[in-house]
């Protein structure tokens, strides 16, 4: 088996990261693999929708911190390395949300440090009960300041600060309450649970999602007048669509809408 | 009856969009009967707070999809006219954020796309229990990409991008936990709870509150440091008020105060 | 006793206000006094977190009222003083943020107008149940338009609206829902809670704790891309610290760090 699965079904790709040996580490093979699997899926408009997740005992423990130390060796202590390294990790984090299609992480066991932030980058994440969300590096003399980037942006600052300064866990429902997930749900019914909103999703006009996830994030960073200046061009060339008009003569003609998609 | 009614009683303006045959839908008329009462408001000092509440089955049900369908029927498939529409709609949106009274949105049974952003744009909402919440263009195949915009800057990004992309509803209850209105009362208290909340309001200083929600929404968009220089000019020009010298004065002499307003 | 305690045991400086009979008013000065001790502790490698609280019935009820109308004694009716109270005001607030060590308010009775300021500008805040915060100045018709700078960037803005309009307060437990809190605890445990969340962070390497609490409020400010390139530095540099790579090499080897901080 490779260190990240693809699996596709019914518009649908489920990668799976799969070194559960290593709890899903962010190591430079699997940083690799998803990269390659977020430029693969760019450009393949057969997928509407894509889930994260991982095998074994959790979703993902951050980076691979034997690897990190190894990468000390160098005359440099591991400083170029160590760019290096978090500009590939930034890539495929700002890849995630950058892709057109939604990312559903599906979160289980632990996502801590980088594995909280790969949930955080993720547009939307369901969660087992009892999985264990944090951003731990604090508590070996290493703040989580790369993944705070993501957390920061997802849930209030009190409570993001109190995560990165303690090293403390939350649970499954907290992390719902913070809204760094949208669902808890027990562990047996993740992956169906997972899969039904990634179907709810994928039912949908995939050419108005696209449009859309990419003007969510670019209108977040605008101030009020410039968004909806650029939003109202977004939302126009949304109504040229050939499958927009169909729906919006369906939705008037009370019947489904017969979309070429 | 008009198809936006106004009646004002004690400082207050009752703003009721009264076509519940559409669901008091954004139609082109609709927008510049609100448009017009945005205008009206904003130079009208004897107000001090205003409710948007509509008549019929629900609060507000989005654009209105027939006479946009209507629209396409010129040359260029509606693009100008859309183009218009998004304009007029936006500018309604934002005035109701830089109108200097407070703007209460009163929501009962259904607020949907670009009534959903209309709740948002408001400074406050009181919701009746069961009504419900959604951006839900993404439907019919046309992505919710301005009442984003609105929706975005109320509540969470997963929570946003979810509502966004499924499509799904919320309650009113549900609403309040994300930020999307502030109270969630039973039907038949709505009215009264709403007034209860703009009578709090309106008893204020005016022109303190006036000053305040404009520097609200400024300050929000502004780096730190620039918000409280901006802030601090707010609040000195503020103390220099003769209603707030005996507003303090007053406090001072644990006495009400008299104020000429 | 001193308008303003300190009391530094085991790495954690308590700071303590100290004029009850005006419930910790922010006089001139106490502003005064915080500031001296905000400079001091910035330059104090010795101390690792900071607990701001306050003696008698509550924590603070923000501006000195009687003091600022004193100053309305001037020609220009106080304008120049309340610029230069503001000022000195707004230095504190962002000092706290921008002090190396993490500092938590121990919130007891009343928090109001910027004695919420100050809580939503302290990193962390514990409450006990009972506390009461608001933003009231505008009962008296002073707009708390520079309170709202801070806890606007607390709480979600429908909320904050609401408490600014309103006058209105809200318990711990609803300061703990919104973000302006961190935990709500009985009065009888609250020194006893804040000092195990203090101790907790005191615990960390410090050096890690300091660059991460300063790069978690500048990333905020920033775009994604900017934010990614400017933590990317700050997690790299981090690296570097001699207690860090001691503490990646201790957690390798199952052993607990011995770090020379």
């Amino acid at each position: 088996m490779a260190i990240l699965e693809r699996c596709d079904t019914g518009g649908i790709a489920r990668l799976t990261m799969n070194t559960p040996e290593k709890l899903n580490a962010l190591s430079d093979e699997m940083l690799a693999a998803l990269q390659e699997q977020i430029d693969a899926l760019r450009e393949d408009s057969s997928i509407k929708v894509v889930i994260l997740s991982g095998t074994g005992k959790g979703f993902c423990a951050g980076h691979d911190i034997k690897q990190m130390t190894a990468g000390r060796a160098g005359e440099d202590g591991g400083k170029a390395y160590f760019q290096d390294l978090f500009a590939r990790c930034t890539r495929v984090m700002t890849g995630l949300q950058s892709l057109p299609q939604p990312v559903i992480a599906q979160v289980h066991g632990i996502a801590t440090a980088a594995g909280c932030q790969l949930v955080a980058s993720c547009d939307l994440a369901v969660a087992a009960e009892g999985t264990r969300f944090g951003v731990n590096g604090v508590n070996i003399g290493l703040f989580c300041s790369t993944p705070m980037v993501a957390l920061s942006r997802n849930i209030p600052r009190k409570q993001a600060f109190e995560l990165l300064t303690t090293g403390e866990f939350i649970d499954a429902a907290r992390a719902v309450e913070l809204g760094l997930a949208n669902r808890a749900v027990p562990l047996d019914q993740l992956e169906s649970e997972t899969a039904k909103l990634a179907e709810t999703i994928a039912a949908k006009l995939g050419a108005a999602v696209k449009i859309g996830k990419q003007a969510f994030y670019e209108q977040l960073q605008m101030p009020l007048d410039q968004a909806y200046a650029y939003t109202s061009g977004v939302i126009v060339e949304n109504l040229m669509y050939r499958d927009t008009i169909e729906g919006m003569a369906a939705f008037i003609e009370k019947r489904a809408p017969d979309w070429q998609e």
